[in-house]
């Protein structure tokens, strides 16, 4: 029979050239500029505007990925890249997505492969435990865990949940009736304003709560909110906590927040993103002080936690109000365990159907590091940002911008936002290094956050040598 | 320094390890009972209840992958999975989706890798052109594509793009009114039940139209619909029609969809989530006859096109729509490129924020395969299945239960249900293939879907073979 598939033997000789690559790009990787530099245009018109009629070879592909695809990546592995919060990665998470590839299960129902769902279970409550979760989010009581994509995907889940919840399960029905509202704060990650919109709550019927100094969120003004609209006849139903605001890492306070949401009955979220893995290190789990006041918790080991992009890992206290919300069953999809009530059937915990198994990569990871392995990085993460901005408060031209609890260093030059906007671009496109900005009461703030797998302190000592000389170059 | 990360010579050769692991899997996976044979619990048991204080070695996590995961795998890769519909994998596909992995690029923004974005951007316009695609679904018109990871997801998009166009864009602000109300049939994709009650629309606002004898949504009883709602003082704002149910595989009359949304302004989205891959071929391109008058169209390359899980392509007649109803730009993300409005961000394409980078497994697949060598494929799994239908229709104990246009076979045994039932749970027990059922008119039907890469004539065969052996023991 004619065969256009690849053999498993070509496989094997193609997969360990892509293996070799990849080992070459980490050990060259400092040798790229970080941030991409081309134009906009420019990677696509170099690709034909026809797919090939007939088949190409890995070699022919491999050439157009080392001359057409490399210069238009912004290398994020970078032990050089301090931008946005990072997307850090390591070998035995890109050898348990590897595996995960390779086996091609899809794990929507517990039938179509019992340890996609059960190493995912299991795993969670190993990460419940090492982030000391209260009990309540572990598998063994009516709480639970999921692997979720992104944070944004989370927040959608929490908040569709909390709908229902408050609304007795109708609004699945009825629709949403306009009565609704969210609270979160200013500095709050955009995907809440996201998920707020989907859910058909609208983005009027979500208060973006001040903060105070340190940028957290104001609990006083979060209850004087919800009476007003208590008393305007809304009906509150939900609110967001941060734990490392994506701005500047400040932190909410959790059981402020958490007593106020169980005196009026609202459901809970807590946002860690990237700063609940520093929940993992004893010296900062206090950070998480409160969460057991609340319904769902959700940060990412594809942030700071070496597993590659994508793993969201969501903890809800009642996974009965989340399957509720996101339970469809078709008979296309039933099945002998599904009706026996004993297994657990994840695609009813997200948006998604089918999904990926990706908890492979997950346990990869903590069984490669160890808890003590993992809690290592996080420190020498958190001691460089430390370092860094110690240098900062000891310099003339520059200054913090905002506390740095953790890994997270906001700052700027005394020469205002124009210059700080210069300085930034400029080292920018200079391919050295990469950091990004954002904006604190008008002013053009500088951001560095440590978490690339492999930065070092020999890394940080250069990039803030660049910063300072390009500063004065630029003055 | 201490240091736990993996280095890249040990990433070299866990990697290679890895690919051969692979290799074996796929020379031997016709040796795995398709179905996984375990018991609920079975797996999680086995594993530590706490994750490992200390570095465990990749060579101690492949044996437990060996003796505890895998017995725990229901086999998707496996020739004989004839369930669902398939998650198709290739060797191109592993190839690329393991460089995503190595890449470790986040491809939210077209900064943070432009060759994330424009690689995909071109792809997509590949692939309208190689679905005979109208021009309005293409980069180069007002509309476009994006990668996205499930048809759900994409489903979910539509329904919110359709929702806020149909409000002029006020629904994102005041929540949704109650009003709306969107139309699939019967049969149509559990899915979209989830998008209409995610997106505050609710489930009594969607009307499941009747369906005629070929399980097809009929037009005339849309229509009435719609009056009916139009008289009642609701707006109608969607219609998702089906090109290939996940029941039975039923064809949406597309054309008269069509002319039914362009009368009352309503967005057709079409979901062709597995049989969208047919259209490569020309003898089954009409089955997209009408999408001339869609807004939105996706289908999962991850399904049916040997592009492992996820993959979903969907395209949109109107971008703006799209991207005005999703688009979120907080400060931190604000950037050079993105100013300049020079480049697409794709995060505003879809729910979530991060992205992996998922076109380049897209542009292995097409580029290895040529189109001459996909729809050689595709042909060939639609010959089998027509060939599987015949045998069927000559069957004295078999007949057909729905019409089979590709490559899904609904089909029964003359002895009724119970018998049916117990027919495919003694054949999916027995591990030697795996296939699933369905409901139509109260009667419990077999699917048989021929679409996994590996799957011969031969294993055509030995499935009728064990499906009438098994039925003769049982009768």
């Amino acid at each position: 029979m004619k065969n256009y598939h690849m053999s498993p033997d070509e496989f094997r000789k193609q997969g360990k050239q892509m293996i070799d690559w990849i080992a070459d790009y980490y050990e060259n990787l400092e040798k790229y500029p970080v941030l991409s530099q081309v134009k906009p245009g420019e990677i696509k018109n170099q690709l034909p505007v026809t797919a090939p009629a007939n088949s190409e070879s890995i070699e022919q592909i491999m050439a157009d990925v080392n001359s057409i695809i490399m210069p238009g990546i912004t290398h994020w592995q970078s032990p050089n890249f301090f931008a946005y919060f990072p997307s850090n990665s390591s070998g035995p998470s890109v050898l348990g997505d590897l595996l995960s590839s390779g086996l091609g299960v899809q794990g929507m129902l517990w039938a179509t492969s019992p340890s996609c769902t059960e190493l995912e279970t299991r795993v969670l409550d190993w990460l419940a435990e090492m982030l000391q979760l209260p009990e309540r989010f572990k598998s063994s009581s009516a709480g639970g865990a999921v692997i979720q994509d992104t944070a944004s995907s989370a927040a959608l889940s929490a908040v569709l949940a909390a709908r229902e919840k408050k609304t007795n399960y109708q609004t699945n029905d009825t629709g949403n009736l306009g009565n609704l509202v969210a609270y979160v704060s200013s500095q709050t990650h955009s995907s809440l304003e996201k998920a707020v919109k989907i859910a058909g709550i609208g983005k009027n019927n979500l208060r973006l709560i001040e903060v105070d100094e340190n940028l957290a969120m104001r609990a006083d003004l979060l209850e004087a909110a919800i009476q007003k609209d208590l008393q305007a006849g809304l009906i509150p139903f939900f609110v967001c906590a941060t734990v490392g605001s994506t701005s500047t890492n400040a932190m909410d306070p959790l059981t402020e927040i958490g007593r106020i949401c169980q005196t009026h009955q609202l459901w809970m979220h807590i946002d860690a993103a990237m700063s609940g893995t520093a929940a993992i290190c004893p010296e900062h789990r206090h950070f998480l002080n409160g969460i057991e006041l609340a319904d769902s918790f959700s940060f990412n080991p594809h942030k700071w936690m070496f597993t590659n992009f994508d793993c969201n890992c969501f903890f809800v206290a009642d996974r009965s109000a989340l399957i509720k919300t996101l339970s469809i069953l078709p008979e296309y999809l039933k099945n002998q365990a599904t009706e026996s009530g004993a297994v657990c059937d994840y695609r009813d915990w997200h948006i998604q159907l089918g999904r990926r198994f990706r908890s492979l990569k997950l346990w990869f990871v903590i069984r490669h590091y160890g808890v003590n392995g993992l809690r290592y990085h996080i420190q020498e993460h958190i001691r460089l940002a430390q370092q860094f901005a110690g240098w900062i408060l000891s310099s003339n031209d520059f200054a913090l911008a905002a506390p740095a609890p953790l890994n997270l260093v906001c700052f700027a030059h005394k020469n205002g936002n124009d210059f700080n906007r210069k300085l930034l671009e400029t080292i920018n496109n200079s391919g050295k290094m990469y950091f990004t900005h954002t904006i604190i009461d008008g002013k053009y703030i500088l951001r560095m956050c440590f978490g690339q797998t492999n930065t070092t302190e020999e890394h940080v000592r250069q990039a803030w040598e660049t910063i300072q000389e390009t500063a004065k170059k630029l003055t």
